[in-house]
C-alpha cells in the first residue's frame, strides 16, 4: 500500500463525516461515515501514541501505550455517558471485552493456526492475565449479585460503585508497576520480540515534536468523530429495531476495536502469537480495570453517577468469555481449533444478543 | 466367560422383552426386561461398529466409531422426541453427560487408582477436551440465561435453538477434522495403546460382510428395544412417584451408558487410564455436541421444534460436572481420591434430583 | 517477646472477660474483652494441640492437628447453633472460608512477595486442594440451587442436608487417609520443611501429661469465652446497625482465625510459602468439609436441624473466593501482585457485605 493512501483516507473520511454531521445528512449515512472515520482516526491515534512512546523511553512509553491503548473506546464511551446513555455505555464496554477475548483473540489464533501447527507463548504471563481477568469478572459480578438479591438504596449502590471502581483502578496501577517495574524481566521473553515487530510495522519515522503534535491532533479528531457517531445511534436503534444492547455490544464495540483486530491478526500470522494474545487480553483488561472505572468517576463528577451494576446477561457474556479464553490460553499453546471455539462462542453470544 | 454366553443372553433378553411388549405384561417387568435387553444390544452394536470400523480403514473407521459411539442413546432419545417427551429427552441428555463425566470417569479413576498409585495421560488432549466441554456448557447456558431473563417469543427461541444446534454440530465436525486429520499425531501418544487394547478386547474376528450385516441388525434391534423401553417410562414415573427428571437423568442414562461403563473401567484397571478418560469425556462431548443438536433438528423436521432451553438445575448439574471433571483431569494425572471426589459429586446430584 | 508475657495476657484477658460477663458490663466492652480472650485462648489451644500431636506420633498427631485445627471456630459456631442463630452460623462459616482463602492467603502471599521475587510450592498438592475446594463449593451450591428453583418440603431439605453433610465428612475422612497414609510421600516435599518450622516456632517443651492437661484446659476455656462472645453479638448488631451477615462473616470470622493469620504470614516471610498456603487452604477446607457438616449433625441431635441451604450471596462469596484462589495457586508459584489481587477481592466482598 502506498504511503500516502492511509493519511489521505483519514482526512477524506473525517471531512465527509464532518460535513454529514453539520449538514444533517441521513442518519444511516452519517453512521456509516463516522464509523469508517473512527476506524481510521483510531488507527492514527494508535500510531501517534507509539511514536510518542518511542521517544518517551521504555518505562513512560509503556505507560503511555497502556493508557492510550483504548483511548478511542474511552472517548466514545465518554460521549455516551455525557448523553446519559448508561445502558449503552455498559453494553459497549461488555462488547469491547468480549470482542477482544473472543473475536480478536479467536481470529488471531485461527489465522495463526492456519499457518503454524502449534503456536506457543509465555505461560507465566498467561496465568497472571487469567487471574486478572477473573478479578475483573468478580468486580462486576459481586455488586450485581448483591443488587439483584437485596434491596440496596441508590446512594449505597453509588458508594459501592465508586469504591469498587477505585479498587479496580488501584489494581490496574499496581499491575503496571508489577509488569513494567518489579517483574518486567520475568514476563519479558514473550512480548519483546512481538512488540518490536509491532513497532516496526506501525511506527512511522516522525520527529519528537511532530509525534506529540499528531497525538494531540488525533485525540481531538477521535473526540469529534466519536460525538458524531454517538449522535446517530439513537436513530439507528429506532430505524432498524436493534436493541441498545446489540448496538452497544456489537456495532460500537467492533468499530472501536478495529485497530486492535488488524494488528493482532497480522502478528499471529507472523508467528508472534504471544504479542497477539497480549493485545487482545491486555486490551480487554484495560477496558475492565481502567476504562470502566474511569467512566464511573467521570459520571460522578458530571453529577449523575453511573453505577457498576451490569445486567445479568452482560455479566454472563463477560464471564463466559473470560472462562473460555482462560481455558484456552492457560497452557501457553494454541492451534486453529481453539481459535474456532472462541469464534463459536462469539457467534452464540452475538445471535443471542441480536434476538433479545 | 464362554464365547457363546453373551450372544445367547442377547437373543434371550431381546425375545423376552419383545414378548413382554406385545403380550402387554406388567409395565415394571417390561421395563426391567427391555432395560436389560438395551444393555446387551448396545454392547452388540458397539462391537459391530468396531468391526466395521476395522475394515473401513483408520480415518473412516474413526469417524464411524465417533458417530455410532452413542447410537443407543441417540435412538432412545429419538423415540422420546417422537412421543413429545421433550423434558425427559433433556433430562436423559443431562444424565448421560453427568453419568459419563462423574460416574464412568469416577469409577474408572477410582478402580485404576486402587491398583496403581498414580496414573498419567496426555495433558494436551485433556486441555482440548476441557475447552470443548466448556464450550458445550456455554452453548446450553447462554440460551437458557437469555430465556430466563428476557421475554423471547417462541419463534425466536426456536431460531436461536436451531442456530446454536448448527454451531455445535459444526464444532463437532471441525473437532473430528482436527483430531483425526490435522492434529492426529499431536494427540496420538495417549490413545493409540489404549484403543488397540480396546479393539483386541472387543472386536471379534468377523468377516467384512458379516460385520456390516451385524451393524445393520444391531441398529434395528436397538431401535426396537428402545421404543419398548420408552413405552414403559410413563407408567414407571406414575407408579413409583419418580420425577421425569430422575427417571431421565439417572435410570435411562445409566442403562444407555452401561457399555461405556464396563469398557472404561476395564481399561483403567489395565493402566490405560488415557483411553478410559477418552471414552468417558469423549462420550459426554458427543452427547452435547452431536446427539443433542441432532435431536433438535430431528424434532424440527418432525414439525414440533424442541428448544435448547434446559432447566436451571440441568444446566447446574452439567456445569458442575464439567467444572470438577476439568479440574481433576487438567494435570494429566489421577489417583483413587480424585475418583472418589467425582463419585461424591455424582451422589450429591443424584440425591438432589431424587428429592425434587 | 519474653516467655511469660503470652500466658500472662491469656490469663488476664480470660479473667477480665469472665468478670465482664458475670458482672454484666456494657455489651460493647464485653465483646471487645471476649474477642481478645478468644484470640489468646485459641492460640493456646493451637499450641496444646501441637504438643499433644508431637507425643501422639506422626499419624495420630496429624489427625489431631487436622481435627483440632479449627476447634475455636467449631466451638463458637456450636454456641451459635445452640442459640438457634443459624443465619449467623452460616455467615461465620462463610466468613471463615473466605477469610482464609482471601485475607490469610492474600496477606501471606503479599508479605512473602515483598521479600522474595517469586515463591514456589508443590503443584500436585495445589491441584488436589483446588479440586477439593471445588467439591466443597458444589456441595453448598447444589442444595441451594434446588431449594431456590423448586418447592421442597422442610423434611426433604433436612434429609438432603444430612446426606450431603455425611458425604462431606466421608470425603474429609478419605482425604485424611489419602494425604496421611496412601499418598503421604507424594505430597510431602512441600510441607515437611514448613511444618517442622511451624513446630519449632510454636510448640513449647511441655511433658506429655502436661500437654494433655493443657489441651483439655484450653478446650474448656475456648468453650467459655466463645459462649460469652456469642452472648454479646445480638446487642452489637442492634447497637451499631451491622447486619448479622457482616458480623458473622467478618467480625466473628476474623476473631476466630487470628491464630492462623499470624502463623501463615510468618511462614511466608521465611519463604515457607507452601506451608502458609497449606494452613490457609487446609483451614478453609476443614471448615467446609468437617466443621459445617458436624454442626448440621449437632443441630439434628439437638432437635432442630440446621439445613445446608446457604444464601445466594454467601455461595457467591465462597465460589468467588475459591475460583480466584484456585486460579492463583494452580501454577505453584506466587508473587506480591497475586497477594494483592486476593486482598482486592476480599475488600470488594467486605464492602458489599457491609452495605447490604
Amino acid at each position: 500500500m502506498k504511503k500516502w493512501i492511509s493519511p489521505a483516507l483519514l482526512v477524506i473520511t473525517f471531512i465527509l463525516s464532518a460535513i454529514g454531521h453539520y449538514a444533517d445528512w441521513d442518519h444511516t449515512l452519517q453512521f456509516v461515515l463516522s464509523a469508517v472515520a473512527v476506524v481510521f482516526v483510531a488507527g492514527f491515534l494508535g500510531r501517534a501514541t507509539e511514536s510518542v512512546a518511542h521517544y518517551a523511553g521504555q518505562r513512560l512509553g509503556g505507560f503511555l501505550n497502556a493508557t492510550f491503548g483504548n483511548a478511542a473506546e474511552l472517548i466514545i464511551a465518554f460521549f455516551l455517558v455525557k448523553e446519559g446513555l448508561f445502558d449503552m455505555v455498559k453494553a459497549s464496554l461488555t462488547g469491547s471485552i468480549i470482542g477482544n477475548l473472543l473475536l480478536v483473540l479467536g481470529l488471531s489464533i485461527f489465522a495463526g493456526g492456519m499457518k503454524f501447527k502449534v503456536q506457543n507463548f509465555n505461560v507465566t504471563l498467561a496465568g497472571m492475565n487469567g487471574s486478572l481477568m477473573v478479578v475483573a469478572v468478580i468486580a462486576l459480578f459481586v455488586p450485581a449479585m448483591f443488587f439483584n438479591t437485596h434491596s440496596i438504596t441508590e446512594k449505597d449502590t453509588d458508594v459501592l460503585s465508586l469504591i469498587v471502581a477505585g479498587l479496580l483502578i488501584a489494581s490496574y496501577m499496581a499491575w503496571l508497576i508489577f509488569s513494567m517495574i518489579t517483574h518486567k524481566k520475568h514476563l519479558e521473553d514473550v512480548s519483546e520480540a512481538g512488540k518490536e515487530e509491532m513497532a516496526h510495522e506501525h511506527a512511522p519515522k516522525w520527529s519528537r515534536n511532530r509525534s506529540i503534535l499528531y497525538l494531540l491532533l488525533a485525540t481531538v479528531m477521535v473526540a469529534f468523530v466519536s460525538e458524531w457517531l454517538v449522535g446517530t445511534l439513537e436513530t439507528l436503534t429506532e430505524r432498524f429495531g436493534f436493541s441498545e444492547l446489540f448496538v452497544g455490544a456489537f456495532l460500537v464495540a467492533i468499530i472501536g476495536n478495529a485497530a486492535e483486530h488488524s494488528a493482532a491478526i497480522m502478528l499471529a500470522m507472523k508467528n508472534k502469537i504471544g504479542a497477539a494474545v497480549e493485545i487482545a487480553v491486555g486490551s480487554s483488561l484495560q477496558i475492565a480495570l481502567f476504562v470502566a472505572p474511569v467512566l464511573i468517576f467521570a459520571s460522578y463528577f458530571m453529577g449523575d453517577t453511573m453505577d457498576i451494576v451490569f445486567t445479568t446477561i452482560e455479566i454472563v457474556a463477560i464471564g463466559v468469555a473470560v472462562f473460555i479464553a482462560k481455558s484456552i490460553t492457560q497452557d501457553g499453546s494454541t492451534n486453529w481449533y481453539e481459535g474456532l471455539l472462541l469464534l463459536t462462542v462469539y457467534l452464540i453470544l452475538g445471535v443471542s444478543f441480536y434476538l433479545v
